[in-house]
């Protein structure tokens, strides 16, 4: 692979005691293009930007897909990825849904970890800081043309960083808008997906929330995501969560988070969660606690979930708590602290 | 406005007797930025690349509109252009939905007159083409993270056209994938609505189709339009279209017609039409014609709907159908060959 390196490094500039998410990037980015039905041109070339037409498809038609995953830096100081092929594999039903080609294993491994390699220097080593990875492809062909563009493009950049939420979490559950439906784009992680999500979200912070629960588009009735992360409940000793569909984006902290609660002995349920369920279990005192999951913020307690007029409010997390306890687990594979019995961990 | 003119014009190698739809570009665009709440550099530049960043957030998250419309010529060779103002009022209602800025009167029309008149010998002087008009806007911080943007870029770049469909249309009702639901995206003019549609056009490409009719998320049971034209049905000698909603883009051509076709006595009807009653209509001969509506494709004639394993084949369209008579006016009016009693033309 070609490799052409910076001869400017941000690196002694970059204050990794002050990390804002997705905001400082790396020194270097790998980049393939399709075309002609094949990849080419992958190589690693320093950050910076790139030059595309106005008619590039992706303003007007909106072909984007990403993934975000991490790197970590054990003790050793050797680096660790986590899941990595189930991402690329989540970025290629992404891909199928949004009618963009897909990538085959030795395309994005190699260029993953060329680009890690390259800028190793930039995952922190440190517990609590990580290397944010963003790979993404988007559409590139230059014509206006409601069909698929002809040629994309894929890229990885990263970007160090620390925790992404700050403060109390307060949720709203959403009854008006909605995230996405069967036959939709829900399950993929699509850029528009997002983008429908940004003013129901602005409402509800204009409201002093955090972010919303999506609930099911066609009654309103069933829990379904929030925002960047899958929702947790502790109902009585058993962890539930909604079962995944077309709707719901499947997560790979979600679907870590719930082997490992297995794993330890925990009851878990993946199936329908009603919102009455919800606020029934809060009103006889069975729920003991809600928390997100994502690769952005791991694992996230929420504070409190707001249904209409009722507040419900979580009590705050301790050491015990399956949040904690699974978190704490997560987080020690991810970074090699405890044997990986799962056999997600590959170090580079 | 300032305004930098290209010092190399494409038009004398721009073929306009056999042109693409939105293949060719004109040599000037205007651009604009939104930044600290305003919208700043207002400029009309040679058509060409833009450099922007791999983080941009439009690649990520995909905050991006647009709107389409054209510029004609009349016999004199002034330049007309078509309800100008009511594609700036629905691309205020893209941009409210998709959390990005709207953008006034005098920015809008100011940046198009100024980019019409520089690029004014794009417009071909023929009544059957056109120029046609791409205005959109993209999210373009340079940052990953899941919130709206904080600067944004709107353009406006033209492409002179023929016709947009070519051949029978023969439309699949799809009953698996959706386009959009209540509470959703699909009567914004959003890049992540046409990206959702690809694959399952695609799948209907595959099997014969030339579009699929979108039918309602919840049931598959209404019919709510197809592919980038708004639907009309002529049941008996009534004119009926689905009627507005969360999920149905509120087409300008479908407006114009169903105006046209109520000042010429016929009796229109927007409504819930339901496959049911389009199948209904069939079997006992009152579906007498059926088309789509829309800029790209003016009036398109429809020649065959399958529903399941049931083809209903449309009749030719004579000069006395309503859709004849209607796409008519309408590119009178457009080409200004006509009163037009309505006030929808404007003249440079």
């Amino acid at each position: 692979m070609k490799i052409t390196k910076t001869t400017y490094s941000k690196l002694a500039n970059t204050d990794f005691d002050n990390l804002s998410f997705g905001k400082s990037f790396s020194d270097h980015m790998f980049t393939a293009n399709f075309k002609d039905g094949e990849w080419h041109n992958e190589e690693i070339i320093p950050y910076g930007p790139i030059s595309v037409s106005p008619s590039t498809h992706v303003f007007h038609y909106g072909q984007a897909i990403f993934e975000g995953m991490k790197a970590y830096k054990n003790k050793e100081g050797k680096i660790l990825l986590f899941r990595p092929l189930d991402n690329l594999k989540r970025l290629n039903t992404s891909a199928e849904r949004l009618c963009m080609p897909t990538i085959d294993e030795d395309l994005f491994m190699s260029g993953l970890t060329e680009l890690l390699r390259v800028d190793s220097d930039w995952i922190p080593r440190s517990d609590e800081k990580s290397l944010y990875i963003r790979p993404f492809m988007i559409a590139d062909s230059e014509y206006i043309r409601a069909t698929p563009s002809s040629s994309y493009r894929f890229m990885i950049i990263t970007s160090p960083t620390a925790s992404y939420y700050k403060g109390e979490t307060k949720l709203k559950i959403e009854e008006k808008f909605a995230r996405s439906i069967e036959g939709g784009t829900g399950f993929a992680k699509a850029a528009g997906n997002y983008a429908a999500a940004f003013a129901p979200t602005k409402y509800a912070q204009n409201d002093g929330y955090t972010q919303v629960i999506w609930t099911d588009a066609k009654n309103h009735e069933y829990i379904e995501e929030s925002g960047t992360m899958n929702i947790m409940f502790r109902i009585n000793d058993t962890l539930v969560t909604p079962k995944l569909s077309d709707s719901i984006l499947g997560g790979i902290t979600r679907n870590s988070v719930l082997a490992i609660a297995k794993q330890k002995g925990i009851d878990v349920e993946e199936r329908k969660i009603s919102v009455k369920e919800i606020v029934e279990a809060h009103k006889n005192n069975t729920l003991k606690e809600a928390f997100g999951v994502g690769t952005a913020v791991t694992l996230n307690p929420i504070d409190k979930i707001t249904f209409r007029d009722l507040d419900i409010h979580i009590e705050k997390q301790t050491p015990n708590s399956y949040g904690q306890l699974l978190k704490k687990e997560l987080l020690s594979i991810q970074y090699g602290k405890t044997e990986d019995i799962f056999g997600w961990t590959m170090e580079l």
